[in-house]
């Protein structure tokens, strides 16, 4: 980089920092407690949703978003486990499976919402009361637990694919994939250096993955979203990595929009393309089988609530875009990293390879 | 586009409109006025410019930008003129080629302030008083109208290339060559549609071309930097069009960071890219002859004026990038269309052609 001014030092408090956006959803005795990323880190309020129902809002409105959705589900269902404890069995579940529906109808594009639901509802069996709550409970600490391990062995596989001293350029904020993967580069004796885009319009990688990446003492340089090509062009980074809310089974990768432009320029300048996702999703053999959320184009007219765009235009604003697989050069999963055009590969492989 | 709000109805005031930027760097009998286009259109302020000085201190600090400078260069060199009148000839020709230096140091990557500076030099001869100033007006004045006759002669070109009813993608702000193209689509009979691009971080897109666009009637919409390529891919525009500040004899675009990436996925997903500007520079035979100009990084870190990254985190802001000509379909010029392995026939060209 060149031009550059002094480097605000970001002094972690200790080399494996646990950073705040790494435990931003809690459950508690009434309530689940989700930090609010929408203003983080300019301020550090906490949304209390005492329902299923004020989760599924939270999830909508980007209270917390990544990894976050998974979390804030899990705790919803537990939610909704102690809401329908006093109705009889089958009603209890069928209570379950509508709290199911209206947190997976929250977002639309990526698999988590579905997965946690799944992961609480499976240990629930025709019970009521308090066997139905602890039921819930156990179903939702085991799937906290599968993520947090599955993201481990995904951070791992990707540190082994980065050089020593890697320069890596990310768009957005890959949540858990990104601060495993930095874990994993210094458990192997590395470091990494990042250069993150701001991602507009909810600005998550100038906020959360800046910060984020700031706590864990990793030299962190930001850009706005339309200098990637430049930085990618000049052999600033080595390699481009970003998380995928969803990748293919013929290896289109879908996650935030722009993350599509970084991997056209990334593939025409010769820097290798990484998408990280826990598993390839066998329920979309193609990228005609996600459906991209488009949220509303006014968001796009305002930055973090301010108004930035003249008053006389309209916004348009698909919060995802799908990356066909000539543009990707490797998908990381919990199982290893597989080309783009194998990942069938991925559901024949055992876990423990 | 899908999902799209209602469209808040632009209505001009005549087809004709004369947008309010193309009227922002005034002379006046003691000053230079030029609107303040780091706030434009949420405040309408001029910056009251007194000598040339204040000037290249506005041009420095942002105040104009693209068109802008060369007016506001221009005028600055009649202030110049105006001071040293009372000086003996050759030390006010002295005293205006330091204005004109400065001038030109003001911003470094493209031609415009050289050329105003010397439309203004040329006219004077080695003379003082009232006839220095009348020749330094003079000059002033016939590089205004040869800039505006380019600009013009160079939008009915770009509009010959555009089909009836054409979607266009553009980044930043293209001012007079934006303005028209638009008036010789029309003039042809024609409509056209504009997608712009935000343009962190002054968003000039958000602010100068959204609001210029609108005030034409013309139909625009909004989208952030990262969305470029999801519009191309989606078949949602016929073309890209953009400035360019300038273009080397071998087919280089230097323009706005940002201008790259979507010239890489314009051309990855068929979409032509054309580069407007009035001539292919000579004095540039390669990129390597082009100073790309790096500003403040702290700039990335801020949205007018409020900081909306980590405070823990550095900037980086190359202000251009250079598009290499394979990603170029056609560079629009004030003597046609030429394709960007062709531009030594732009200086073989007669004007009239």
């Amino acid at each position: 980089m060149t031009g550059q001014a002094a480097h605000p030092v970001a002094e972690p408090t200790a080399p494996w920092t646990v950073p705040t956006l790494a435990d931003s959803v809690r459950l508690t005795d009434d309530a689940v407690l989700i930090l609010d990323r929408r203003r983080f880190p300019f301020e550090r309020d906490w949304v209390r949703c005492a329902t299923v129902e004020e989760v599924a809002a939270a999830i909508a409105d980007m209270v917390t978003q990544s990894s976050g959705p998974y979390f804030a589900a899990l705790h919803g269902m537990v939610l909704a486990a102690r809401a329908a404890a006093t109705r009889p069995p089958a009603e209890a579940r069928a209570e379950l499976e509508r709290a199911g529906a209206l947190l997976v109808a929250s977002r639309s594009t990526n698999n988590h919402l579905r997965k946690a639901v799944d992961a609480v509802l499976a240990p629930c069996g025709p019970v009521s009361g308090a066997e139905l709550v602890a039921a819930a409970e156990l179903g939702a600490r085991r799937g906290a637990e599968v993520y947090h391990a599955r993201s481990r062995a995904l951070g791992e596989h990707s540190a082994r694919l980065l050089p020593p001293g890697a320069r890596v350029l990310t768009h957005c904020w890959a949540d858990s994939y990104l601060i495993e993967t930095v874990n994993a580069v210094r458990a192997l004796g590395n470091e990494v250096s990042f250069v993150c885009t701001e991602t507009r319009p909810y600005l998550q990688g100038a906020r959360l993955t800046a910060e984020t990446l700031a706590e864990m003492g990793v030299d962190t340089t930001l850009i706005t979203d339309g200098m990637g090509a430049a930085v990618l062009a000049a052999g600033e980074v080595d390699a481009l990595l970003t998380a995928a809310d969803r990748v293919t089974m013929d290896g289109h990768v879908v996650n935030k929009v722009g993350t599509l432009g970084l991997a056209v320029a990334a593939h025409a300048f010769g820097v290798p393309f990484l998408a990280q996702v826990q598993a390839p999703d066998p329920a979309a053999p193609t990228a005609a089988d996600v459906p991209i959320e488009h949220r509303c184009g006014d968001e796009v007219l305002h930055t973090l609530g301010v108004r930035t765009a003249s008053t006389r235009v309209r916004g348009h604003y698909p919060a995802f875009d799908v990356t066909p697989p000539r543009f990707v050069h490797t998908v990381v999963t919990d199982r290893g990293p597989f080309a783009p055009d194998a990942l069938d590969g991925y559901h024949r492989k055992a876990v423990s390879d």
